[in-house]
């Protein structure tokens, strides 16, 4: 028996989403709940597999099932393919298992030609209606199926409207349309070098085959690329029994929700056009009625619609989006699907549905996608307040968040005027550095250079802190203070500016914004969140106020707390300056001398804010020509400053040189060769810990964490000095205080040999960054070059810096996850990588077992999600 | 029962090599043979081991072992330690599994003390040797155990033949010495803080114990990281006995061969000294003579010493390198081993052994180190001359073989000189690029800067020319076409010099060479070798040139031909430059076509001279900017040359920039953003394949390698551009002709999926360069700057680079053999990094399965040899 590849909508159900897409297993589902559903026929998203691997042709037994699928169609319409007398007309939609803008949405009123139009002239007495039926029939098809220009079609319209001297399509008259028909198929034939075709069944397969190619457009590759959809799903068709809402003032249609989408208020939400179709209520010309006024018009349809509405969300068990046809009087529901909502909506709901009964907790904290949190986290502008704002130019969304003050142009201004107590935004060329204090006293962080990874965007993320980066149509001139865009508006130093980061427009006005909302709602989702996982969630945070917005963000630990941040600060920079030109080890160790008090403060410092909760510290890591300049006259500086001389600086800086700096002298590589190095550092993480239990009586365990690791005798050794400095410090103090020491696996070789690696770790971090890049042999700075190739030509479907690769970098991860606890039963595991902070990443590592994952403090909340549903996906 | 660390000599057995080391081994395999070997004990390898365990101090358990030997030893020898009667005095010396220098040899006479002395003056009647005796023991006591710097000695011992109006040591009188003993002392006593040890057990636990340091001083270290020995064997340390060659005219010592160890002649081998202890042999004071003459001095002592050589020979089945001591006309053996011969010499005993039935060809072929075959591949001085000759200066060997001709200073001088039938040498500063023509026409290469991986040094390897690079004792004028060098010496143009590129020396003279033998027993091994052998060895060839000369080495085929190298050519890379600066697929295709007849022919030169051998092409590798000038004023150049702007071209290069070009746009990447460059190669590779059939009738099946694979899409995608190309050429040429399409395997992940890639691959070759890089994170040109640390801190222990890193990049390549087969089950699996010339990578992987190693053509013959002893050794 040949596969079945195309099912009437009373052979499916919801469950058959993989087959029949979304839209296609809500309609079976509404028809098999008995609702007013017109009916029709899904092909599945496998003929749409099916279609690519036949080298983008519909085989033979799908067109007969189609066929097949059509007369029983026809025969419960009582209306048939091109008939003269009561011909039959579809609509032809594409549904994939997930939503997908991008991707060909709606042909209407196919099955219309030179011979039907008549006929449906005649039986709805409207010739006007059948002739724009068919009007935009061939326009949606030639645009949609074969890709002509709209623009052509559009031209012919207002050609024809200033020929008659009317200004509205609808003031067009029949006799004009038809006039307007023959411009198009001549259009067409110029275009195609066919006539427009007329038989239904060839417009029919031509539209299937629109949808199914249109899964492969590049605005849908985008898509899928961001929202981690494999190419192999495909898309199905629905082909449905056409139904009008523009037959006259007792047809319409509609849109609606069962709740409001924007708060998640228990009320119908949604709007409707009499005399319509679904174009007629997008296109924006009529102002749409409310909901609420079908009451008025037609009573008993509107009964209906409630308890339709009523039926499917009890059904669906969440919010429905629906779309629905009054055709003369009756109401048809054309579509369902879970309404898509705001972050503070998707709360809301499951909240309110827990409440009514309808779902669990667990199915609550399902439903909520992690992502959408990030919106939460920051400041938004009132909804109000932002409605009557206009932008005036649009950068990058660099970091998320609303932000509103009064511009200044340096950083020291900025830090003046926020300590005299008013709210500033920094707007700046590009941020470099030096201006970190600034950026720390700012609400909003602006600038006319740089792209999503530069100082400012990274900074600004890191910060939490609004930023709008790279806006090109905005001219800074710091000097004159002023900020001219490129609609010529100039804004003076002081004046009022806001900024929204998670869109990148830019506002020359004051816009009140709102603060995050992390209790109500969302406190209660986190609880029931908190109460399912079992990953911890630790936080990436270098100093204590980023630990400290970790925390409020329900951070468990730092699973990562960079030292080199610290190394770059410029009260330390000289000292660390004075260690790396060090020629002896006596000389090497005076300069440590000077970092460590500096260094332990920073830790005490930490380790308050973190109180009992783990802190991991990885030793320095970046290679040491990072803390020097590589220009000569910046060189030159340098060495004055210092007090040495030129040449031998620049020999330093030379020497230092890499050919491939990632993979060259750093990491525990430093420590090996400068031990001096593990040794202050263990000496600073020590003692800040033994004074921070005797200033305040916590019990600090610190984490010492020895980057870099690829042969378990380089942290051996390192582990050596690390354990010898601090029982010396444990001895000169008169205290013992328990300490952990582990490593990072971030290289390949570390992965494949953790079972050596796991007999002197007592931890492992999973960098997934660099072993990303070192599987795949291409660093990241580099890959932004070619990657948008990958993508392009389909060779890569997902950015394996945002998601965990599972198959390769995942392979590896497994492969130490379980090697390391083959060696140490109890090793603790965690992630520390950007992976960290993204949910699919979250569920592999729940899979395979790891501890906890440590993210960027904004993403704490998303993890703690994310880690629920994990458990939840995996039980 | 406690562990044994001690053993007699009639305990053990020379299967006991790990635990008693070779010497001991031997010591006391020839004990249980009943020959004549002063007795005494072993203290094992695994003392040495536990003695590092134990923080360096020998446990009690073992000086209580140590005690028990020495008094069964003493029994034996009916002598006691410390006896003022008849006192016991032994030597002490190292042993490890493998002979080892740079760990401390041997300490004589260790026993006496200032009473002991006396009674052995009584006792010999001969109180000069007496003292003598023990004045040499102070000195290599304080040297040896206690590092004293021996210099003092030496003083004290010159002053006191001055003092006494002599000139040998022989002249002092006893009284003389007696006197020296007590300036020995008085300076062991200042060095040390405490008096010169009397107790003849302490003097023993000190020499065990500075054996046991020997193992880990820096030049064991460094020796054992070249010939691959882990820290954890262990040295033993061998106590026996005293014998005396130096009590009178009837005692003597020696060393001999039982075969000539230089040429491999069946005929005893060696030298005596009569009245003599072994260091005097060595120092060179008195001439020894040859072991025949020992049959003049005492027949039956030279018969017994005949058969004793014979007995050994015929028991190890090898040629033996023995030592032995005469005492008062009794015959001592106090050391055999199979003794160190030339590559010459190891053939021709090999050879020898099977013909006299001694051994089976397999263990002549186990029987030779492949390494040393190296030194047959290249012309040789030959020895007779050599002796005559003085060399002038000496630089680094950077390419092996010897070289003798009249000396230019310019490449077409060197040209022109070879074409008119001279014997030429090249002198220069250093090479560059453009002196290639000279570098091939020269017999040797001769450069007074750049080190072992410059210009000159890695085309003279891949020339398989000799090469003696970077001598700083030459000043090279080449405007003045002279060397002078530092002892004044000048040499101008046209006059002769030699180099010995496998030691570094310079001669100003000619000396004859000898060209490389490859027939005789070479070939006899070579034979045996390839009849036991089941690995291929393939060569990594560029060149028709130096595919011949593999194919002379018995390279079976092409594992790596990089085309990268075509392009750099002087002809073609004006074309290459066009190429890259192309800013449409138009403007690329055009340049490419220039290229495309000369990589055309260079294939068919190939082809030619391979036969129907297969040959891998291994497509574009190198990032393009490797094509391009850096700097400014290169830049402006090539600008003015290509007519174009300068500032397009500095962006252009500026654009091709990369922070790590080893992790950037190369390889495959190349192609999936330029598919051109994969059609253009396609389309050499096939038409000359084509050609060369219809030319010569061989056929010709190409396998086509794609670069730096980490994902199959990757494959996928260039390999869809192959064979369409490929299709397109043979249906021009109206020919079908096979070939095959596979990939490296050198990116971490391309290992971890090989499952998915063997799914377009018909072949894998490991490209172990690369994969050891990004396994282990580090590139091979940064890691030279700590990996000295690494080795010097014992965190590696071999160069991962020379050999596999079997237990982290390989068990990546064995998981990749093993999911290539899964999927694939004929997959082709061969290696071309640089490891596949080693011959512990060989031996890995032929155990891992793999089809073929790929090495450069010097190596062939030594991979054949390894090959076959692989296939023996995992039998």
């Amino acid at each position: 028996m040949s596969q079945k590849y195309v099912y009437l909508f009373n052979e499916g159900n919801a469950g058959m989403r993989n087959l029949l897409g979304g839209k296609g297993a809500n309609l079976a589902e509404m028809t098999s709940l008995g609702l007013p559903v017109p009916y029709g026929f899904t092909v599945t998203t496998e003929a749409c597999t099916r279609y690519y691997e036949d080298g983008k042709t519909i085989a033979g037994e799908i067109v007969d099932q189609i066929k097949e699928a059509l007369a029983v169609t026809e025969e419960k319409a009582g209306k048939k393919f091109g008939s003269t007398e009561n011909p039959f007309l579809v609509s032809v939609r594409s549904g994939a298992r997930a939503s997908m803008p991008g991707m060909m949405d709606t042909i209407l009123n196919l099955g219309l030609n030179d011979e039907t139009v008549e006929a449906l002239a005649r039986l709805t007495n409207n010739p006007r209606f059948a002739y724009d039926s068919y009007r935009r029939f061939i326009q949606m098809f030639s645009d949609v199926v074969m890709e002509i220009d709209k623009e052509k079609f559009s031209k012919l319209l207002e050609n024809k409207k200033k020929q008659n001297g009317v200004e509205l399509d609808k003031d067009l008259t029949a006799e004009n349309l038809k006039e307007l028909i023959g411009e198009y198929k001549a259009l067409y034939k110029a275009e195609m070098g066919e006539e427009f075709p007329q038989d239904p069944m060839v417009q029919l397969l031509e539209a299937v085959k629109a949808v199914f190619r249109s899964w492969d457009n590049p605005r849908a590759i985008v898509y899928r690329r961001m929202n981690d959809i494999p190419a192999s799903w495909g898309t199905a068709v629905n082909v449905q029994s056409m139904v009008f809402g523009n037959m006259g003032d007792d047809s319409g249609t509609g849109v609606a929700f069962t709740r409001n989408p924007a708060t998640g208020e228990k009320k119908l939400f949604g709007e409707f056009l009499m005399n319509a179709q679904g174009e007629d209520v997008v296109a924006g010309i009529r102002t749409p009625e409310h909901i609420d006024s079908l009451k008025q018009i037609n009573e008993s349809v509107y009964n209906q619609f409630v308890e339709v509405a009523d039926t499917l969300e009890k059904h669906y068990r969440d919010m429905q989006d629906m779309e629905f046809t009054i055709e003369r009087g009756k109401l048809f529901m054309l579509q369902t699907r879970n309404g898509k909502r705001t972050a503070a909506a998707a709360l809301q709901v499951a909240v309110d549905l827990v409440e009514e009964g309808m779902i669990t907790k667990e199915e609550a904290v399902k439903m909520i996608d992690p992502k959408s949190l990030d919106a939460l986290l920051h400041p938004q502008f009132v909804a109000e307040a932002l409605k009557a704002a206009k932008p005036v130019a649009s950068g990058l969304a660099a970091s998320p968040g609303a932000a509103c003050g009064k511009v200044y142009f340096s950083a020291d201004d900025a830090k003046a005027h926020h300590e005299a107590g008013e709210k500033v935004i920094l707007a700046r060329k590009e941020t470099s550095p030096e201006d970190i204090e600034g950026m720390t006293a700012s609400e909003g962080i602006f600038t006319s250079f740089g792209g999503m990874t530069s100082h400012a965007a990274v900074v600004a993320r890191q910060l939490g802190t609004c930023c709008v980066s790279g806006c090109k149509e905005a001219f800074i001139d710091e000097a004159a203070k002023t900020i001219t865009f490129s609609n010529g508006l100039v804004l003076n130093e002081g004046e009022w500016m806001s900024l929204d980061g998670t869109t990148g427009k830019v506002y020359a006005e004051a816009i009140k914004t709102a603060p995050a909302e992390l209790s109500g709602n969302f406190a209660t989702i986190m609880e029931w969140a908190d109460s399912i996982r079992t990953l911890k969630i630790r936080t990436n945070a270098d100093s204590p106020s980023q630990a400290a917005m970790a925390v409020k963000f329900g951070a468990e630990g730092i699973g990562l707390c960079r030292t080199e941040h610290m190394f770059f600060d410029e009260d330390r920079i000289p000292a660390v300056r004075e260690m790396i030109v060090s020629k002896t080890v006596e000389e090497r160790e005076k300069a440590l001398a000077k970092i460590l008090p500096m260094q332990r403060e920073d830790f005490k410092g930490i380790y308050k804010v973190m109180q009992e909760r783990p802190v991991t510290i990885r030793f320095l890591d970046p290679p040491l020509h990072e803390f020097l300049p590589t220009k000569d006259e910046d060189i030159a500086e340098l060495a004055k400053t210092m007090g040495i001389e030129f040449e031998t600086l620049r020999e330093t800086v030379a020497a230092l040189h890499e050919s491939n700096p990632m993979m060259g002298h750093r990491g525990c590589r430093l420590s090996v060769t400068y031990p001096e190095i593990a040794e202050m550092q263990t000496r600073a993480v020590i003692e800040a810990a033994i004074e921070v239990r005797q200033e305040t009586g916590y019990n600090i365990v610190p984490e010492i964490m020895i980057p870099l690791v690829g042969e378990v005798n380089e942290l051996k050794y390192v582990k050596s000095y690390v354990t010898a400095t601090a029982d010396k410090v444990m001895e000169e103090r008169g205290v013992v205080i328990p300490y952990m020491v582990g490593t990072m696996i971030e290289i390949p070789r570390a992965a494949l040999t953790a079972d050596e690696i796991a007999k002197e770790a007592e931890f492992f971090s999973f960098g997934t960054n660099d072993l990303t890049q070192m599987t795949f042999g291409f660093s990241r700075d580099d890959a932004g070059k070619f990657l948008n190739d990958y993508y392009a030509k389909k060779i890569f479907e997902s950015d394996p810096f945002a998601r965990v690769d599972q198959i390769g970098v995942g392979k590896l991860m497994k492969m130490a996850a379980d090697l390391g606890r083959q060696t140490r039963h109890n090793i603790k595991l965690g992630i520390c990588g950007e992976h960290g902070g993204d949910p699919s990443s979250i569920d592999f590592c729940h899979r395979i077992g790891l501890n906890y994952v440590s993210c960027s403090p904004f993403r704490v909340p998303i993890a703690r999600l994310a880690a629920a549903q994990a458990k939840l996906n995996n039980n």
